[in-house]
This record gives C-alpha cells, sequence and structure tokens, in this order.
C-alpha cells in the first residue's frame, strides 16, 4: 500500500481525491491536514465522510507530511503550495500538486499572471505537466507533478492533437467555456451565493483567466508556434462539468471525418478519452475520469466540443491517474 | 405620489420591494440606505436596477429618512430595526418594518427566541400584524406595521380559519416547511454557497427557528387556546418559494369538502388567498403576491398545503400590499 | 382598450405574454385558443392563472379569432402560424408573430432552413421584422410584424450597430450562446426532462439551428455585406436566459472604449436595451424585457457579451413592444 | 465471476445499477435487455457508458435472460417484472427485482394499490422484503428478492427499530418525503419537464402513494400492531436524494439521547447506515449507499430525519446489496 496525504483537506478537489482515493486498491490515506484548530474528524468538515474515513484534521508541518507519507497529494491555493512543496520533497515524499505554482515554465509569466514571485523557481521550467495522455513517459517515477487546471485540460486535450497536425491556424483560437460552481472553491463569496448564481449565467475573467498562459504553453509545445488563444470562462448553474466549445481555423479545408481521424489516431488506446460522434454533454462525464470530445465543421471553422468533470478529469481524477503513473500502477486503478 | 424611503437596500426584500414599487403608480421612492462608503449608485449593488432606479445607496440618519418619506419600509435585521425605528416615527413617517422586532406581543418571548432585550419595548402587543386577510382594519392608517416572517404567512393563512371554527385541536400542529435560498438572505455563508446546497435538501434549526413564536401567537389568536406547534424548517434548491404541509387533527370526523368550504369562506373576495383544489406548486405562485391553499383528508388527519414566493407575499409584496391598506390606496395596487 | 386574442395558448411565450397584458393598462385579453377539449378555463393548464384570467381555451376559427379582436399574438408553431394568419388578417385584425414564419425575406431560404414550402410566400420580404430599436418606423402602423427569435435578438441587438459601422470584418462572427431550457417549449422530450438536462451544459443543433439565416438576414441588412456566422446554440440547467457570447474581428486597431461608445450612441434613448461597464448575468434581465450589452477586447478580437430573458426580450416582451409600437402607445407600457 | 444480467435497461435504476456492477470485482454484465428495435449498444441509450460497456440492448426472452445470467436483475415497472420473473426463475437464474411486484404479503392489498390482478400471488408472502439491514438471513441465499422502494427505505430504516421498541405510538406516523426528480424515472412527462419541476416544489400523490402499504406492511411487523401512515411525497428541484421528516409520538415522555441509542443499537455494525448527530443533508449521501439518519424531540413529538440517494441505497445500491447477500459476498462489495 502506498501511504498518501492531502495537505488542505477542507476544500472540494481535496474530499473527491479522498473518495477515490477510498476506493483505491493500492492507496492508504495516512494524513490530512488543515490549519482548523483542536484536529477535528475530517467529517465535521465533510459529512459526506462520516463512517468512511475517521482521520483528524491536523495542522502538521511539510516535514512531517512528507515524512509519514509516500506521496503527497496538495490541494493548497497557488504560492502557498510552492512553499510548502520543496520541503514535502526534501523529506522524501513525491508530490502532485494540485495547484498552478509548477505548471508553466517560466517565472516571468508566472509573476505576470500570478502576480507575485514564484517561492521556488528552481522547479520551474523541469516539473511535469500532469496529463498522461500527452507526457506519460516524463510523468513516470516523477517526483513532483503539476497537476493540470480543469478548463486547461478540457482546452489541451482537443486542441493538441489538432495544433501538432500542422494543419491549423494557432492565431485566433478561441475557447469559450462553461464550468459549474464547485470550480470556485469552497470559500463563499457573493459571486458564488446560491441566490446570485443560480438560474443565471455570466462570464467572468474575461481575458485574464489564470488558465489561460498554461493552455498556450501546451499550445506552443505540440504546434512550435506562439499560439494566439481568446479564452472566455462562463459560471453555470450546476455544481460540477465544464463544457468548452473551441473554434480553430484549418489553414486549407478539411473534412468533418478528417479532424475525427486526428483526434481518434491521437488517443487510441486512451482509457479516459472518448471521441465520441454525439455531442456530448457534461452529464455523461460527471463523477468520471472521462473527457468526451467530438468535432463539426461549421462554415470553414472547425468546432471542437470537449467535456469532463472540473473535480475529477480536471481534478482529482488526473491526480490519482497520475499517482498511479508515478507509481507505476496501471493507470485506470481506482478511477473506474 | 407617496414618498418612500428603503432602508437597508442591499438586500434581497429590498431589491424586490424597489421592483414592485417602481411600478406602483401612487408610490415614488426618495430614498435607499446602506452603510456603504461613498454613496455608490444603488445598480452598482442592484446590477438589475440599471436604468430603472438612479438613486444612490447613502448612509442616512433616522431622522433624515423620516423626513424625505412618507413611508419607510425597514430591511434591516432583527434589533438593528428596532433601534432605528422610533426616530423614523418620530421623524413623522410610517413605517412597515421587514424584521420580525415587532411582530411578537412581548418582550419576554423575543428575549427568549432572539436572545436579547427589545429596544422599543413600549410598541409591543399594540402594533399591527402586517396579514391585511386577518388584520385589515387595525392596518389601516397605522403608523407602524409589522411585515410577516414568510414562513409564518405560509403557516397563518391555512391554520387561522380552521383554528378559529374550533373544529381542530391546536395540540399537535406540525409545520413542514420547504424554502428557497433566498429566504437566508443575501450574506455568503457556507450553508447557502451554491455547490454546498445545490442538488440537496436539509432540515436547519428544527424546533428553535424564530417563526415559531409568530405562528403560535397567531394560532393562540384565532383559537383562544395555546397551541403546541412543531415547525420544521427545511431549505430546498431553488431561489424562491416556501412549500408548507401543515397537519392538523379534527376534533370528530371532518369531510375534505368542509375543510375546503372554510377556507373559501374565509378568504372569499381576497385577492391574493388562492384557494384551490389541485395540488399548488410553489411555482405557481413565484413572482406573485399569491398565497395558493389547499386541503386534504388523508387517515382522519387534515393536510393544509400552501404555497407562496417568499420574497413577495412572504415581505416585499406583502410590505406593498400594507402600505397600500396603510394609505387607504386600493389593496392590490402595484401588485397584479 | 384594445382587445386582443392569443392564438395557441397552452405555451410558456403565451403564458408570458399573458402576465404582460394583464398589466397592461390599454389591452384586453378577449380570447385564448387552443385545441384542447372542452374549452377548459386556461387556469387548468395554466395554474399560475388562476384568479387573474377566467377565459375558456377555445378552439376558434381564425376568422372568429380576428374578428373578436383587435390584435392577435399568435404563439402557434412555424408553418401552422402562417396557414392561419392570412385568414386572421383578412378578419380585420393585426398580428404579432411569434412563429419564424415571417421573419426571412424569401421563400428559398426558409425551404431550406424549415423543410416544406412557405405558405403565405406573398407576404415574406414585405412583412416587418419586429425589433423595435431596429425598425421602429416600419413597425409602427404594421398590420403584421414578426417577432424575432430569442436567441436573434441576443445577437442582433450587440452586432447591428457594429457592423453597420463598418470596422468590423462581418465574415468569421463567432456566436456562442446559452439558453435556459424554456426556450425549448413545453411539450416534454427526452432532451428536455429533468434528470437529463438539470445540471448539464451541452451543444444542440451545431450549425443547423433555425436563427442562423434570421441572424445572418439581419447582419447582411446592416452591414450590406453577406455575412459567415458560426451560430453554437447551448443548453443551460436554467428555467430563462440567454448568454450570448460573440466574437468579431475589427478591421483595423481597435479600443474597447471606441466599441462601448459604438454601442451606446446606437442605443441612446432605448429603454430596453443596457449598454453596461460591468459583465452582465442572465439573471440581471430575468423576467425583465432589457437586454443588457457589454463590450471587451481581447487579443485583438471583439467580445460583445449579450443578456436577456428569451421568455420577454425574447419573445412575449418583445411581442408586446411590438404591440405597442403597431397602436401608436408608449412603448415600453406594460414593460416596466 | 457472477453472471448478472439487467432487464429493463434504459432507464435510471438500470444504469446506475451498471455503474455500480462495472466496479464489482464479482460480478460480469453478460446482457442487458430494452424493447428497442436493431439491438443497438446500451451507449446510445447512455452516452455515459461510451467505452465502459458494449453491450447491445437486445430484446431478450426472459428463458434466455435466465439461461444467460447467474442472476438477473429486473428493472421493469411493476406488473410487467412479475409476469416475466416466474420464467427467469424456471431457467435457474436468482432475481432482485427492483419493481414493487413482490414487496407486499397479499395478492388484496396489492389489487387496491396497484389497480390489477397480480400475476404471479403464489410467490407473495413468501418473498424476502431486500433490506439487508432488517432481514440479512433470510436474503442470505434467497433466489427472489424484493428491492424496496426508495421512499420505503427512506421510511423504514429510520421508524423498525422505533417502532420495535414497544416506546412509541404506530397511530398517526407522519412520514413528510421530499424526492429527486430520478425517482420519478425516465418517461418525459409534463410534470418532469425541467420548465416545470424547476425551481419548484409540491406535493403528489397525497395518501395514495403506493409505496405507503409498503412502509405499513414493516412497520405492523416490527410493531405487531396495524400502524396509520400519512406518507406526504413531495418533489424537490434536484436529480437524487430523499430527505424524510418523520413525526412519531412517544407512549411517555422520552429523550433524545434515549432515542439516538436505539437507533445507534439497532444499527451497529451496519456500513450503510450513518446515525448522526448532525442535521443531514441529502447530499452527504448522494451517489453512496448510506442512509443518514438522525433524531430530535420537539414539544413531545419524536422527528426523525433521514436521508439517502434514491437511485443508490432507493434502488440500484440496495440491489448490488441484496446480491451480494445472496450470493455470500462480503455485503459492501462495490459499494463503498
Amino acid at each position: 500500500m502506498i501511504k498518501v496525504a492531502i495537505l488542505g483537506a477542507s476544500g472540494y478537489t481535496a474530499v473527491e481525491a479522498i473518495k477515490i482515493l477510498l476506493r483505491h486498491p493500492e492507496a492508504k490515506i495516512v494524513a490530512v491536514t488543515s490549519r482548523q484548530e483542536g484536529s477535528p474528524p475530517i467529517s465535521t468538515v465533510h459529512p459526506s465522510l462520516v463512517g468512511r474515513l475517521e482521520l483528524p484534521l491536523e495542522d502538521l508541518s511539510p516535514e512531517e507530511v512528507g515524512t509519514r507519507a509516500d506521496c503527497v497529494f496538495s490541494c493548497l491555493p497557488h504560492c502557498a503550495s510552492a512553499e510548502l512543496i520543496p520541503q514535502v520533497l526534501a523529506a522524501g515524499a513525491k508530490v502532485i500538486d494540485f495547484s498552478a505554482d509548477y505548471r508553466l515554465d517560466d517565472a516571468a509569466t508566472y509573476l505576470e499572471w500570478y502576480g507575485h514571485e514564484h517561492p521556488d523557481t528552481g522547479r520551474l521550467g523541469t516539473t511535469v505537466y500532469g496529463l498522461p495522455e500527452l507526457f506519460r513517459k516524463q510523468i513516470s517515477g516523477a517526483t513532483l507533478v503539476a497537476n493540470p487546471g480543469c478548463y486547461a485540460t478540457s482546452a489541451i486535450v482537443p486542441l493538441a492533437p489538432l495544433v501538432k497536425s500542422g494543419l491549423f491556424e494557432t492565431e485566433d483560437i478561441i475557447i469559450d467555456s462553461k464550468s459549474g460552481v464547485s470550480g470556485a472553491g469552497r470559500s463563499p463569496k457573493l459571486m458564488t451565493h446560491f441566490p446570485e448564481c443560480n438560474e443565471s449565467m455570466s462570464a467572468y475573467n474575461v481575458g485574464r483567466h489564470r488558465h489561460t498562459p498554461e493552455i498556450e504553453q501546451m499550445i506552443r509545445r505540440h504546434a512550435g508556434a506562439r499560439p494566439q488563444v481568446i479564452f472566455t470562462p462562463q459560471l453555470a448553474p450546476m455544481d460540477r462539468g465544464i463544457l468548452s466549445t473551441i473554434y480553430i481555423k484549418p489553414k486549407g479545408k478539411v473534412a468533418e471525418e478528417d479532424v475525427m481521424a486526428i483526434l481518434r489516431q491521437a488517443y487510441t488506446g486512451e482509457r479516459f478519452i472518448r471521441i465520441v460522434d454525439h455531442l456530448p454533454a457534461t452529464k455523461d462525464t460527471v463523477d468520471t475520469n472521462f473527457c468526451d470530445v467530438t468535432a463539426r465543421v461549421v462554415s470553414g471553422r472547425v468546432l471542437l466540443i470537449s467535456c469532463l468533470d472540473n473535480l475529477v478529469k480536471g481534478a482529482a481524477g488526473a491526480a490519482v491517474q497520475n499517482f498511479n503513473c508515478v507509481f507505476g500502477l496501471p493507470e485506470s486503478l481506482g478511477l473506474l
């Protein structure tokens, strides 16, 4: 059994990771941390865990966590995560980082988008981006994995094979995404107060959402050219799910079946990427680690539509998939 | 035109009152208050009001409010309301109080349920309870009206005529209510954070919700006997609406048509109480000032089912109805 | 009082029109039709109308309807509408048609998109498109008005002034729209069965939604050039509201304030178009006749975001606005 | 591996059972039936199953099903189920019946509540009721198990130990239940059309819901007295979950801790019944096989509050729990 600890266990991605790990035959949760006083049972914060996980929420040092566990899932916010991870790694544990801290290659982009100096610049550019479908080899055996952003996964999965094919413009890629509210985290705010966002759709952070540079970096890596991406995140009145509608221009004429063939070929044998003929709904993927993708050609543009569960394939499921990959386990263990 | 001011205009009941008053042919909103700094336009806090009401949110003294307006709608929280209302009244304005402060007859019950001394005990017991269908005569011309609680209205409307008839036990009345989330107000809290309460039902404040003494007081007044009420409030994943399912025992045998006849007779000519044969849904009453009521007899018990919109008939609509009554206007003005 | 009849009164746009007309000081509903047997009271089909409208649902001939009423709102499906409207007009009534039948200029486009011959081709090309903000003069006094499609309004309102300015490409306009479920009508179908579409987002009719030619026709009319539009309709888990996110390319460089200025200037004095600085939410416009619009410039593209209530500004509210316009009444009568 | 077939696989309880069985280490799905023409892959009906279950939906005879499988889950409607099950049993398979057909002890009650003669009366009264927490011994090794109704489970779990204790009246038990919409099945109907039931709460089948005799039978069996039950089912705007609020009278005075102790003792060691101190939310149990229960004493009455997922502990999860029990497997296999 591989011993796992969860840093920052009071939020939604953490509880999702816990639920998946409780089903995982090779993982054992040994610690869950939080700055709650008095080490209350985790079920006081997550009542769905009553009778399922009896651990207390402890306020542990990173060294202690890294010593107790073989692998640490860091569900801390960005910046906070990179401040502790070096010490967790130093204590000998491997780390799957849910935050954005190790996703970008360079400190300048991080500073530009996150507004402060990166606390651990030395690991930028060498940490693997945790999308096993694209970077399986590098993840296998890694000590630190940067778990991708939920929107980013929904965009990169369909876009990567297309831009890699050389058949598409990398300028003027439009990503119009709609997300469930759990993506905004568990801290109560007016924007996510039920009577405010229920029965409503709205855009937010237009042109400045922090998953943008992550998407651009991955397109650049696959296309070999600096892309121009417009990313519009939108809040939908539902708990979970991301629907991304992506518009990309072919350099020449392209048929729907050709685009589908590129997608199918790229993800042949991939357990968690489903290239489907029908128009997928987020609900088809909710509570699963699947990402459903289809393509349409309309008026000379290619539409890519992708769906996933932001808390599973967009966070905790991807993390467990990375965990399996890091420890040489079957990649779908605990995830089906 | 009657000049109206709204005290505490940043919440849901206030914006609902504003929208109703904007349609009211005899009312003109002259001031809206809030402790926001810098007197921002009210539409910065309620974007639905852009182009509809151009007033700033001002931090006005109660004297100033009472001087500017002929009638003040106080949407302040309990206790805060009763601290300002005496001064508003002294300045010459009439007041419709949305808070619970003047609903109960005696200071001891207030202390017991609200946990602090009442700031204006002199007006307890003489202030009229603002249910025009029951207390029209006293409301007409009153200077201060205590607008009823939303749950309370949904319970008192169906119960009052029954207990008054003398045909029912006043012991063991069970009120099982389900409310939309707007009833919890506009301050973000974990309980009303979208991913917590969406797709979920739960009970809260079982046996200790503050609308209980208000319901008991009204039943006592109509029955002439001290009732025993069990009131269970429950949160439903919707913006608005209260469904109350009420169980009451007839002293002898009673037929469904007799119960319906009592209800129909009690509310003959009442524009806003609809005694219906079908099982009503909260949606039938949403965005209206109607309260729909029906009755069924099951295994010797009478079931009363009532529906209303907690922000309209349960708050702002009732307030405007009271306003009309106080100023001698047709009671449904602005409300159809 | 102008006598109004509603053809096809059992659906959502009809009941919305009824509720608005009940508040309208110059309109009186004199007939509501449906093929229901036995002429049941309309409140049996719409329980929210109990005590508000006591008319029976009658199965009347178009001649009878056109004789009884001064103005007929046709809420029939496309094709069915154009089969009856000529007879209603012949009987002397004016008509506001909610269906798509008279929106397109030519019979060939109608055949292409609607799959059958138009039953009344003689009126195509001469019937006015019912967007008063663009065609007020022609609507005024018209005998037949084609009420616009809900998606179409959300796209045309922000796009018309921009394409008219000549500063934007009319190729490669992308309209990514999200709609509440009431837009799909009231007939139960699997796609709109609650457990299927609740908590889910999905695209449908990609590249072939019937509002596309309507949008293209209006852009062409304002731009003087045949546009290329990609329109993606998507279903959002809410009752009402459309959020359209529109991507359009400026011919040269353009600043955000310039785009906003074009919008502001185009709609100066328009009561129901609100050009706002903030990112609007559909909820800001629900239950109102407002259409909220803003613009952003991102990576050289212009984003337009528009919100409206598909049943009000997208259907019944627009119809009443047209009605006011046709009969020379103040345009916002009954709509504020 | 135990071979399992699903009869009537196009509905919600069937797909839920399939998802659970796909995780079950000792079960293998060998057939899924439906009257669809042309034997389409099951994923055309349930797109969430793409890549997870590749079986066709076959229109098989009961003999064929009973021959292919060791155990058959019948997800057919009542009456249809009892018409086929005898032949499935004759072919040698064991059966878990999701329908109500074998839940009641006598044919007369069945006729009274279901409106037609029972097609297989010989098995009434001897078939075990599939609540393992109450009837584990009889389920173990049974050939036919009657899977309980979802509402029934939510009521019987908290009530059984109390009425068995002899400390409570069995008259005047009130069960006020709120259910998610998936409980109404997958056939589109107006009542469950999204814009009808979304954002609304309503009661239905008051005094005549078919789970009533099932609840009464179980209370009678535990109490030894014929109970009088009032059961009010209500539709809540959510996919899944039942919240039952139950009111029962103690014969004498009873303390909250005594009631909790009775519940705790009754379910000691039960993996899927969680007696909790807090007020549970349906969300705590969604997608799990747990039933959460708590008790409160208010004004001399005992309130029991129970939560479960109607599709899991209320249907498919309970079925798999029964399956495990029947085949001598650990009862929580595949369910954690």
